[in-house]
């Protein structure tokens, strides 16, 4: 049974990614990471869905607060989401992924495991440049170059929901029977999601796109969705 | 004046990089990790090399073992040394250099520095996988398609010492003056280095190469080495 690292952020798309291992019959280890984020709330939900998988998760502690100049892992505010932006918001965290994948990497090296999962995708997303497709193609050469484990067999690096859009991702993580009920994705890190940022709103909008409910709970559902629910509800009533 | 963000262990190589950046008229910024090495000793080495140099050094935490699976970072014993090996020691710690480059160049990013140097080489190395030029020039590339800093300008991984033996960065490090009596190489991280590991073979090594004395301190010298100082003497007497 072939070995695979995946990273876990207790969200909607590394949720579906774990779905999606099981279902290819990998033997999958989650991989957390406790980087100092705001959104702490967010390993609850990677724990919950780790036992729901039944698999073993690790949790691997870095203070990125160290770097700084994220609203993420810092006092300023998470800006105000915005649905189709053209700059980078104050939410990406420099080297995030980089930073995770090495350590996935390494991770994957020590327990002689051939793939490293991560729920990255570039068509609905914040403009982070470390989800897009060269940026991972050319950090799991780096990986392979850097890592001892390589001599032995080439690490791939795999990124299921790449060109997904997050319709298309809720529709396959339902498929997959994905625990949505359990995961979350809120910037904030309050209980109940804001239903303002960038990630309420892209993850709103992909339930709308798949024709479905989102499970969570929210303070408030933007404009969009809240016509969304109303128009289904008088086509069912 | 051009900003570079400089690994610095505390050690030989990344002290004669240093001191080739200042040559260089770059406005260095020191980057030290405490990643939980048996020889932490060299933390305050780079420390005093930092206030030598009169450049700001920030430490950047991060737990290694967590990963395991290398004798720097748990209670295996570090291998007895031996020049000219073939396979990759004990001592390798899986990712560290993708780990600290991808820090350093995170950090670069906030710092707007377009320069991040590091004083890797393969000529007379302990054949980790992470300091080969392959590897350099795949990092500097994922590097700049991962970070949001390189959309502003291309940051630049350098590494100056890679193709020179270690006889020849002794030599370059004494012509810039680098302060090697601060420094400290040894894996075993006792106040006296041990004269038997890769690291202390490798220094002593070249210091002979460069004909001249290593101006440190060891328990024991290789016999090698204990035969040039005899033979210097001799000469010189």
């Amino acid at each position: 049974m072939n070995k695979a690292v995946v990273l876990m952020s207790g969200g909607l798309d590394s949720t579906t990614v774990l779905a999606y291992a099981q279902s290819q019959g990998y033997d999958v280890v989650g991989l957390s990471f406790d980087y100092g984020q705001r959104h702490k709330i967010e390993m609850i939900s990677s724990e919950k869905i780790a036992n729901y998988f039944r698999i073993q998760r690790k949790v691997f502690k870095i203070d990125l607060k160290q770097i700084g100049g994220s609203a993420l892992t810092s006092e300023i505010n998470v800006e105000k989401g915005k649905l189709d932006r053209n700059e980078i918001p104050n939410t990406y965290v420099p080297g995030r992924n980089i930073i995770f994948l090495t350590i996935a990497g390494a991770y994957a090296d020590i327990l002689k495991a051939e793939t490293v999962m991560i729920g990255v995708n570039s068509v609905d997303y914040s403009g982070y440049p470390d989800c897009r497709p060269e940026f991972i193609e050319s950090m799991e050469k780096a990986l392979n170059l850097g890592l001892a484990g390589s001599y032995r067999c080439k690490l791939n690096l795999v990124a299921p929901l790449q060109r997904l859009g997050k319709g298309e991702i809720v529709k396959m993580g339902i498929k997959l029977k994905a625990p949505y009920s359990l995961t979350y994705s809120c910037y904030n890190g309050n209980e109940r999601s804001c239903g303002k940022c960038d990630s309420c709103l892209l993850r709103l909008r992909g339930f709308m796109e798949a024709n479905e409910i989102d499970p969570i709970e929210y303070s408030e559902y933007p404009d969009f969705y809240s016509e969304y629910i109303k128009s289904r509800n008088s086509t069912n009533g």
